[in-house]
């Protein structure tokens, strides 16, 4: 027998993502310096771009402060995402963070974030629960289909207060 | 008998700091968007100052992008300052690292950075020779008279090509 699908409890992960990147512009203004956008989100990996005018260095290639700042605003909207996504809402914070810069990027930046689900998962459970979760993510700018940037970050999230 | 101090071989430091500060806002667009600027030098620690307005996130403290960009662009700050003070000019570039995030920070961002005195003269001297050294350094920005942000970095310098 047919049963429709119930499209009420599926999130719009394209309005999340536009409202993701309005956060971006209007309360980060690094981040409006530096045009940062979503470029897709496919429930489990989070693509974001940014041009490499505004964050080019003296040498012409993307300024390390740049690939950073992309790499911590993936991080902390592939968690933003997943939690809005389960109809969930804290304060994100990075704790801390290592970044490897391997090559140097001279093209639009592009970063993406997949974090590892059952860990996600899991950290969603207990934040709902616990009111605290923290979230290790990984997130790579490739150049010419290498690794150029390699980040990991720790994130907190905790209730609003 | 009196021996003249002959000051033309004692580089400029305020100089030196206008130049980097100059080179920063002209070539690094996101430098110029943090309103970044060198606060002091004296030939040991490099003191950089960023106005929160520009630096904030969403909750109204420093956004972690933009206490990343001022520690990274102080340890590259304080590895020119030392090569200039030199006779010295090369490439420099950050290769790797590493932030923790211990306090927000709600007020101006100053970062300080001290390259050891020893492993300086080394690296400069390897520089000299070899045309290619590196620099691991420390930097932290303080909040309240606590150590909020420490960065630590490996960079690399290599003669122009």
């Amino acid at each position: 027998m047919y049963k429709p699908c119930d499209t009420r409890a599926v999130p719009d992960l394209v309005a999340l993502c536009k409202e993701l990147e309005l956060t971006w512009h209007r309360d980060i203004p690094l981040a409006a310096a530096m045009s940062i956008g979503v470029a897709g989100y496919d429930g489990a990996t989070l693509t974001v771009r940014a041009p490499l005018p505004p964050n080019r260095n003296l040498h012409g290639t993307a300024f390390a402060g740049s690939l950073f700042s992309t790499c911590v605003l993936t991080g902390w909207g592939a968690v933003w995402l997943a939690l809005r996504a389960r109809g969930l809402d804290g304060v994100i914070v990075v704790a801390d963070s290592t970044i490897h810069y391997r090559k140097a990027v001279a093209v639009e930046l592009v970063c993406r974030c997949t974090p590892d689900a059952e860990a996600l998962r899991a950290g969603l459970d207990q934040f709902a629960t616990a009111r605290r979760a923290s979230f290790d993510l990984a997130c790579a700018i490739e150049h010419a289909e290498q690794r150029a940037v390699i980040f990991t970050g720790k994130y907190v999230v905790h209730a609003h207060s």
